[in-house]
C-alpha cells in the first residue's frame, strides 16, 4: 500500500473524494480510512504504527488534530488537509503551526486534490512511472487552463 | 492528587507557574509535568489515564493540540491554556474548537491562573474548604481591584 | 438542580437545544432559561445568586458578556458557549478571554453539546452514575465515529 | 458632575489619563474611577446608577464587558473605550458587538483622547461654552496637524 | 431637526431603515439622505455643515470612510454604523479606528437601530419626553428578552 | 510637478522617507505635504485639485481615508500606502476595500518605495527617461537580490 | 493595445466581465486571457514580455501570485484583482503585500471594475479624450449616488 | 543532490539557518541559494528547472510567492516556509492557499527545522540510513521534550 488517507470524521467525505479523484488515474495503491483522532485515538495510533503504507494524507476541520497527531507517530511523511467550517483559520491554523520536530505538510483548505498530488510527488521520486504520470498530468491541466482542451 | 498539570514544552513554565501561584493558597494537591502531546504521545496517554488526578489542566501553543488529546483519553474534565506566540488565534482556535463529544473548557490567552481558578470552582462543588476560600479569594480580588488593598 | 443553562437570546434555542439533547439521556437535572446580560442584568445575577445548580452554562452570540456576567456573580463553574453569526470571532473572543480572578470554561462555536458533556464531566466527580454514563456515551462515540453503529 | 470615566482595571490608567489630558482644558466635571465590571459588579451598577453625569466613559482590555455593562444600567449614552493587548481585536469586537437595544458608542483601540472628545461633543449640545472650546480645539488641531504650530 | 441619517449608498438602505423603525416611534425629527463620501465628498460637506440636525448617523460599508468624513466637517456628534459584506472587518475597523482628535460613536455591524438609540440618548440629555420614552423602551425590551411580552 | 504625496500625519514621515529615497534617483519632480483628511479636509480638498501633479501618493494609517478621500477629488491615479500600527488590517482594509467607481491602487504595508516605484512606472509610459531608469532599477534590484553586488 | 487582462483562472470571469463592462465604454482597446501564474507561468511571461499593453491587469483568488508574477516580468504598471472566496484576506494578502522593488497596485476585493477605472486613470494621462470620459463617467457616478440618475 | 533550499531574500537567513542546523546531522546534500520569486523570476526558474535535488524547501515572507512559483516549474516536492513580519497571514496564508494541481507542502511560520524534517522525511522512503537517523531523532526529541536529557 503506498498512500493511507485518514478522515477525522465521515462528513470529511467530499474532501477524501477529491483526493480519490486524483489517486484514481495514477498507479498507486490507497486506503480511505475514519478513524478521529478526538474519539478514537488508539484506532489512529494502530492505524498509523501498522501500516504499510509510504505517505499519510489527514483531513480534519474545526481544531484539526489528527494530522498532527499521525505524525506524533510515524516519521513518514504526513500531509495535513484543513476543512472548512464557520471559521477556516481554526483548521489552517491548527494544522500548519506545529511544534519544531514534527513536521506536518498543510496543503490549502479543502484540498484534498493537492493532497493526493503531494503525495504522489513524493512517490513519484522512486516511481518512474509516476513520475512520468504527473509530468503527463501536469501537461494537461495547463492545457486545461489554457482552455485549450 | 486533586490536579494535573500538564505543559506541551518546558517553555510553557510562566504560564504554568501562574496556575502554581494560585493552587498555593488552596487546599489542593497538584502536580506539575511536562508531556508533549506530539513529541511524546505515549507520555500523555499514560499519564491521563493512570493518573487519580479529578482535574486536567493542558497548556500549550501553537498547534495546541495537548488538551485535545488530554481529553480523548478521559472523560474527566479537561482545562486548556492557549499560550500567546506570533500568531496567538492559533492556540486559541486550537483549543477552543473542539468537534462535538469531547470537550475542552479554554480559558483566555496565557490564563494559567484562570486555568486553576476554574479547577479550583470544580473542585469546589464537593470540597466546602476550597469553597469557602473562593469566596475569600473573590471577595479580596473585589478589594484589590477597586485600590481598597 | 444539577445545571442551569441560560441563554442571552431566545434566538439562541437551537444551541441550548444542542446541550438539551445530550442532558436528556443523563440522570441530572436542567432548567433552561432566558435571560439576556444587557436588557436583563438584575434577572441574571438574582437567577444566578438564587439557583441551587451547580455548574452554569450560558450561552450567548455577538458581544457575549453573559458567560461573564454569570461568572462575576458566583464561584460555582460556569461555561460558555459563543454563539456564530456575521464575524464569531467576537462571541468567541468575548467568552474566552476574561480577565485575571475570574474564569469562564470557553468551549467551541455554537457547541451546546459540549457544554453539556463539560458540565457533566464536572458533575461526575462526585456521580457515578453519570461518571459511568459518560464512559458509556464515549464508548458509543467512538463506534459511531468509526462507522461501527 | 458631567462625565463618569470608569476603568476596568488599574492597570488602564494610561488611556483614562489620554482622556484627563483632554478634558481639563475643557469647563467640565469629571470622575474617574475604578471598577471591574467581572470583579465588582456591584460597585459599577451603583456607581451607574447614583451617578449624576450626564455622560459615561467605560475603559477595559480583553473581553471588555466594561462598556456595555454600564450601558446594561443606564439609558445615558455609554462610551466604550478598548484596550491594546495581545489581540486587540477582542477588546475591539467585545465592546463594539452590543446586541440590539443597548447602544455602546465605540471609539478606537487605545483611543481614551477620543471617548473624551465624543463625551464634550455630547454635552456641547447644550453647553455654548464647550461648543465654541471644541470648534477652537478643532483650528488648533487643524493647524498642528498642518505643522503650523 | 434632531438627527441627520446618511448613508453612503442606496444599498444600506435595509440598516438606515432599521434606524427609523425606532425613531418612528420617539419624539424626534429626523431626516435620511444618500450620499457617499467617496462618490460626492461635496454634497456630504454642505449637508454636514448647513444642517441643524443635533446628532449624525453615518451608515456605510466597505472602506466605510463616510462616518469619518461627516465628523471632519462638524463638532457635533457622529455615530457611525458599518455595514456587513465579504469582509465585514473592513467597515468595522474602518469606522472604529479614528485617528485621535475626531471621534466617531462606532456601533455594532449593521446595527441602525442601536445608532438610532445612541442618538436618542443623546438627545434625552435634554429632553425629558425622549428620556421617559427611553426608560420605557428599555422597560419593554427587558420584558420581552424574558418571554413576559 | 509629476508627484504629490500627502501624508495624514507628521509620524508618517519614514514611511514618505522610503518613497523620498527612491524618487530623489529619478528624473521627476515631487512634493510632500502634511494634510489629514479629518483633521484638514478643506486643505487636501484644495491641495488635489490646484494640483498639477500626474499621480497623488496618499500615506495614512488607522482609518486611512486619506488615499480615498483625495481619489473622491480627482480622476488622477491615487496611490495608497496603509501605515502599520497595533491592528494594521485597519489601514490595509480601509484603503483596498474602495468601493466602485473611485478607485485607489494599494500598495503593502508602510511600502512608501513601492509607492514611488508604482508612480513611477505610471510616469514612464510617456516618458522614456524614465523608463530606463527604472528597467536599470530592476536589473540593479536583481542582481543585489542574487548577492551580486 | 492598451490594457491587457489576465485572469488566473477561467472561473474568474465574472469579474473580468465587471472591468469589460467598463472599459466597453471608453475609447481603449483591451484584450482578456486566461493564464495561470501556477499552470501556465511561461505563457504568461511570453504574454507579459510580448504585450504591447501599457497596463496589465491580474485576476486570481487564493494564493493570488499572479499580479506579482506579471510585475516580476515588466516595469509597465500592473493592478492585482483579488478574488473572493472561503476566506477573502488570502488573496488581498497575497495581492497587496509584494516585496520591496515590485510594485502591484492593489484594488479592492472583486473589485475588476475598478481596476478597469485605475487602468483608465492611468492612460488618460496622455488621453485627453480618456480624461474627459472619465470626468463624465464621475460626474454621472456622483448623481448615480444621489439618486439624481 | 538532495535538497534545495531557495529564499526570497537574505534577510530570510535565520530561517534557513535553521534547516541546515537540522540537516547537518544528517546524511544529505543539500545546497541553500537566494533567489526572490518577484525579483529574480529567471534564476529561480533556472534553480529549479536544472537542479539534480529531489526536494525543495522555498523560504519567503510577505506575499511570498517563492514556493508556489517554485512549484509551477517542477513536479517534485516543494516545500513552503512562511516567514514572519508585522502581518503572518499574509505569508501563511499566500503559501497554504495554492490552486488546485499545483500542491505547496506548508509549514509553519519561521519553522525552517520543520521544513527540513519534512523533505528528510520524504527521503527516508528511500534511504534506510536516513531513516534510521529520523527515528533516532525522535526519540532524542521525545527523551529531551520529557526532560530525561
Amino acid at each position: 500500500m503506498d498512500i493511507q488517507i485518514i478522515m477525522g470524521s465521515k462528513s470529511d467525505t467530499p474532501i477524501s473524494e477529491k483526493a480519490e479523484k486524483i489517486l484514481k488515474n495514477f498507479d498507486v495503491e490507497y486506503e480511505v480510512t475514519v478513524a478521529s483522532a478526538h474519539r478514537a485515538p488508539d484506532v489512529v495510533k494502530d492505524l498509523v504504527e501498522k501500516s504499510k503504507a509510504k505517505v499519510f494524507i489527514g483531513i480534519a476541520g474545526l481544531s484539526a488534530a489528527l494530522p498532527g497527531v499521525i505524525a506524533s507517530h510515524t516519521t513518514k511523511p504526513v500531509i495535513g488537509v484543513p476543512v472548512s467550517g464557520k471559521i477556516n483559520l481554526d483548521s489552517i491554523l491548527s494544522i500548519i503551526q506545529m511544534p519544531p520536530g514534527i513536521p506536518v505538510a498543510a496543503v490549502g483548505l479543502d484540498r484534498g486534490d493537492n493532497a493526493a498530488l503531494l503525495a504522489l510527488e513524493i512517490l513519484s521520486l522512486t516511481n518512474k512511472k509516476i513520475q512520468e504520470q504527473l509530468v503527463q498530468y501536469r501537461r494537461e491541466l495547463r492545457e486545461k487552463s489554457l482552455g485549450k482542451k
